[in-house]
C-alpha cells in the first residue's frame, strides 16, 4: 500500500462526493417538483456508495496500514491521512446497529419537531429530543479523546480544540459587553429611520447590484453561480465550481443583499483554497466557526463598513432607478444598522445575534454536563431571553422550537456561529495593522483585503486546525474584545453616540 | 441467481446512469465555465463505474446464468434481460484493447473534424474519417447477427429490424415524391411572404408562448423543466424528471418555438412510458427513429396544422404585444410553411429535410457496401446535392464537413431522422381513422391526441421493437406514402395550389 494508492482512493471518494453534492444542489434549486421520490431513491443509493468508500473494508485497510506505518507517508499524505482518520474513527466506533437506530430516530425527531411546531407545543417534541440526547450521550464516550467534559466532546466535533473552559470565559465577556452596548444605545442613542428600507426593489435590480458587489469582493462568477432557494446556502463541488443560492424578497432587499454577501464569503474561502488540496478532505474550510468567520467578515465587517457603503450606495441608487433618490447616504447607512432585541435567531441583527447563541450554548451545556430535566427547558429558555435580550417568548414556537438543529441531533454546533463573529472581528483587527481596511473599502480596488484573507486563511483549507489558523493569522488566541470594539464603533456611529 | 436479484442489480446501474445524466445536463446548462476540466474528470470516473456495472463480472454472470436458464425469468424479466443482453453482447464482442484504441481515435477524429472545418478542407479530415470507417468495418462482423450486408448491421444498431432492402425501396419512393412536389411548387406555387417572421420577439415573450403550447400538448412541467443551451436536447433522468433545452433567437422566433415543440415531443414519450418499466433499460423510447417520430409528430404534424395555428395565433399575437397586429392569420401561417432547397441539413425545412438524409444514406451505403475511394466523397456529395436539391455546395464546410456524426463514429444513424418523418405521418394517418385530428387541434382540448400517442406508442417504452410498434399502432409496415400525402397537402395549401 503506497501513498499514491491511498490518495487515488481518496480521490475516488471525493469524486463520488462531488456527484452527490450536485444531486443535492439540483434538488434544492431546480428539480421538477414531482421528482422528489425518485431523487430520494437516487441519493440514498449514491450516498451508500460514498459510505462504503469512506468506511468500508478498503478504507479500513488503509487506516490500519498507515497507522502502523506513518513513515510511509509524506507530510502531505500524513495531513490527508490524519484528517481522514478523524471522521473514520468517529464513525467506526459506533456499532452499525446503533448507527441505523440513530438514523431512524433522526427521521422521527424531524417529523416530531415539525408536528410540535404546528401544535406550538414543546411537549410534542420532548420525547424525540430526549431520544436525540440519549443517543448523543451514548456516543460521547466513543468519540471522547482527552476532552474534560461531555459537552467538550460535542464542541470538538465542529470546532476542533474548542473547550467549555475557553467558551465560558469568552461568552461571559461577550455577553456583558453586548449588554453594555445595548444599554448605552437605549440610554443615549438616536434610533435611525428604517421605513424606506422596505421600498420595493425588484429581483432583477437586486441581482444586478449584488452580482457586481460580490465580484468586487473577489467572488469569481466564472467559477460559480447564483441560484434561488428557500434556504440560502453555499455549496462546493470543487474549487472551480462553488455555488451560491439566495432567497429574494422584493419588499426587503436586505434579505438577498446581505444574504448573498454572506454566502459569497463562504464561496471565497472555497474558491481560494490551494489547488494542491483538491480531491482530498483538506479541500474545505477547517471548521464551521472558521467558515462562518469568512461569511461574517463579508456580511458584518465589510457589510457594516461606512466607507464600503459610501462607495456602493451611488451604484445601488442607480440600479434601483430612482427609488432611493430622496434618501441621502447617511440616512441610508444608519438605517441598515438598526438593532433591537428579538426572539428569532435567524432574524436577529448582528449586535444581538451572539446573545441568541450564548443562550443555546448555556442550555446545551446544562443538558450534557448537568443532566437537567427536559420539562424545565422552555422555562429556562424563556427566562434567559428575558434576562439577556429583554424580551420573553410567549409561545414555544417563538422560543425553544425555532431551530432545527436539535431535531437533527446537532448538539455543540451553535457556538460556531458566535465563534465566526469573533474570529471575523479579530481578523479585521489584525488586517488593520497591515493595511487601512476602511480606506481600501472606500477605494475602487478591494484586492488588498481579498489577498490578506487568501494568504492568511483561505489557501490552507483544512490543513491547519482552527486554533492554529487563528494564532498564525492574528498572533494571538481568540479574543472577544475585538468583536465588542467593532460593534461599539459601528452601532455608536449609527446611533450617533460619541465615545 | 434470481430475477429479483437481477432486477435489483439493473436498478443500481440505472440509478448510476441517472446520476451521470445529471452531470451531463448540468455541464450543458449551467456549470461554471472554468469547471470544465474538473467535470470531465468526474464524468470519466462516474462513467467508469457505470461501465463496470454494465459489462463487468457480475453482469457477465447474470448474462451467462439467464441465457442458460431462461425459464427462471418471468415475461417481464425476460424482456429486461433480452434488452440488456443486446448492449452487453454488442460491447463484449469487442476486445478491450481495440475498444480503447477506438476511444482514442474518436478523440482525434473530433479534433481533426474541427480543424478541417476551420481550414474548410476535407483533406484534413480524410485520414480520421478513414480510421473511423476502418474501426467500424472491423467491428461489423462482431456485431453481425443475420444481417444481409455490412451496412445493414449499422442500421440495426439504431433501428432494430431495419434493412437496406426496405430503405432502398422506401427512400426511392420518398425522393421521387418529394422532388415531384417541389417541381409542382416551382411551377404553380405562389410563394408566401416571410419577412415579418424576423421581427423581434423577446425571449420572455417566446418563453411565455411556448410554455403554454407545450403544456397544452401534454408536456407536464411539474415533471420537467426548460433550460437554455447552444444545442437543444431532451434528457431523461426518470419519468418524473424529463428535461428540455432550447436555444433562443430574438430575431427568429421559429428557432425556439419549433425547437421546443420538437423537444417536448421527445419529452412526452419519456414522461408517458409505463412506470412499471422504471429502472430498467426498457424505460426509454424503443429506437432513435421512433423517438424522432414523436418529436416530429409535434413539430411537423401538429406544428404544420392550420387548425392548430389558427387556435394558437391569437395567443401568440397577445404575447408578442402588438408586433404581429398587421399580419392576418393566413399570411402568418403561410409564412411558416415556406420551402426551398438549402445546403445545411439542420437548417432545412420539412419538405427538403428527408432529401438531406437520403444523400447521407446513399453515401454511407457506398462506403460500407461498395468500398468507394474516400477521395471521391466531396464530389459525390456535391453531385447528389445538385441532383436532388438543385443547389451545389461551393465548399466542404457547406458540404461534406457539416455534420459531426462521422467524426463520432456514428454510421447508420442518419436514416433514423427520415424514419421519424415517415413514422410520424403514418401515425397521423392512422390517428385520423380514430379521431378528427384537425378538429381536435382546432379545439381547446388536445387530450384525444395525447391519449392516442400514449396508448399506441409511449406507454410501451422499449418493450416493443420498432417494427412491431409501427405494425401494432398502424396496422401496416412502414409506408412512405403518408408522409408524401401530408407534405403535399400542407405545402400545396401554403403555396395556394389546388389539387
Amino acid at each position: 500500500m503506497t501513498e499514491k494508492e491511498f490518495l487515488a482512493y481518496i480521490k475516488e471518494r471525493e469524486l463520488l462526493k462531488e456527484a452527490n453534492s450536485l444531486l443535492y444542489w439540483d434538488m434544492a434549486t431546480g428539480m421538477p417538483e414531482k421528482a422528489a421520490e425518485q431523487r430520494s431513491e437516487l441519493m440514498s443509493y449514491m450516498s451508500g456508495l460514498e459510505y462504503d468508500l469512506s468506511y468500508g473494508d478498503k478504507m479500513t485497510d488503509f487506516m490500519t496500514h498507515f497507522t502502523q506505518h506513518p513513515e510511509a507517508l509524506s507530510d502531505f499524505g500524513q495531513g490527508v491521512f490524519l484528517k481522514e482518520k478523524e471522521s473514520f474513527e468517529r464513525n467506526n466506533r459506533i456499532d452499525k446497529e446503533r448507527y441505523l437506530a440513530f438514523q431512524k430516530a433522526l427521521g422521527l425527531a424531524h417529523s416530531d419537531w415539525v408536528k410540535a411546531r404546528k401544535t406550538n407545543n414543546f411537549q410534542d417534541f420532548k420525547e424525540s429530543l430526549s431520544s436525540m440526547i440519549s443517543f448523543t450521550k451514548e456516543f460521547i464516550p466513543l468519540w471522547q479523546k482527552d476532552e474534560a467534559t461531555p459537552y467538550d466532546v460535542l464542541l470538538n466535533l465542529y470546532e476542533p480544540g474548542m473547550t467549555v473552559e475557553i467558551l465560558d470565559g469568552v461568552f461571559e465577556k461577550l455577553r456583558k459587553g453586548i449588554i453594555e452596548i445595548r444599554n448605552t444605545i437605549a440610554e443615549k442613542g438616536t434610533p435611525p429611520e428604517t421605513d424606506f428600507l422596505y421600498r420595493k426593489v425588484t429581483k432583477a435590480q437586486q441581482q444586478k447590484f449584488i452580482e457586481k458587489v460580490i465580484a468586487d469582493l473577489g467572488y469569481d462568477m466564472s467559477r460559480g453561480r447564483l441560484d434561488d432557494t428557500i434556504h440560502p446556502f453555499e455549496l462546493t463541488l470543487n474549487h472551480n465550481d462553488v455555488r451560491l443560492t439566495t432567497r429574494w424578497d422584493e419588499e426587503d432587499f436586505q434579505t438577498a443583499v446581505f444574504g448573498v454577501i454572506h454566502e459569497a464569503g463562504h464561496g471565497l474561502y472555497e474558491q481560494n483554497i490551494d489547488a494542491k488540496y483538491s480531491y482530498t478532505p483538506l479541500a474545505t474550510g477547517t471548521s464551521m466557526g472558521c467558515h462562518e468567520s469568512q461569511s461574517l467578515f463579508n456580511e458584518i465587517i465589510i457589510g457594516g463598513s461606512r466607507a464600503f457603503w459610501q462607495k456602493q450606495y451611488p451604484y445601488f441608487q442607480e440600479v434601483t432607478e430612482g427609488t432611493f433618490d430622496d434618501i441621502d447616504f447617511d440616512r441610508f447607512y444608519r438605517g441598515l444598522k438598526v438593532t433591537q432585541g428579538s426572539l428569532i435567531r435567524i432574524e436577529a441583527d448582528s449586535l444581538t445575534y451572539p446573545l441568541h447563541i450564548i443562550i443555546r450554548y448555556e442550555i446545551e451545556k446544562m443538558i450534557f454536563n448537568d443532566n437537567i430535566d427536559l420539562d424545565d427547558l422552555p422555562q429556562i429558555w424563556n427566562d434567559k431571553y428575558e434576562e439577556y435580550l429583554g424580551i420573553r417568548p410567549e409561545t414555544d414556537l417563538e422560543g425553544i422550537l425555532q431551530d432545527s438543529h436539535w431535531s437533527g441531533g446537532s448538539f455543540g454546533y451553535f457556538p460556531s456561529y458566535a465563534l465566526g463573529f469573533m474570529y471575523a472581528a479579530q481578523f479585521y483587527h489584525r488586517m488593520n495593522q497591515a493595511l487601512d481596511v476602511e480606506a481600501v473599502l472606500g477605494s475602487d480596488d478591494y484586492s488588498p483585503i481579498i489577498q490578506w484573507n487568501k494568504e492568511h486563511i483561505h489557501q490552507y483549507g483544512a490543513s491547519r486546525k482552527p486554533n492554529q489558523l487563528i494564532l498564525e493569522a492574528t498572533g494571538e488566541t481568540m479574543n472577544p474584545q475585538y468583536l465588542l470594539d467593532f460593534m461599539k464603533h459601528m452601532y455608536f456611529d449609527a446611533y450617533q453616540i460619541e465615545y
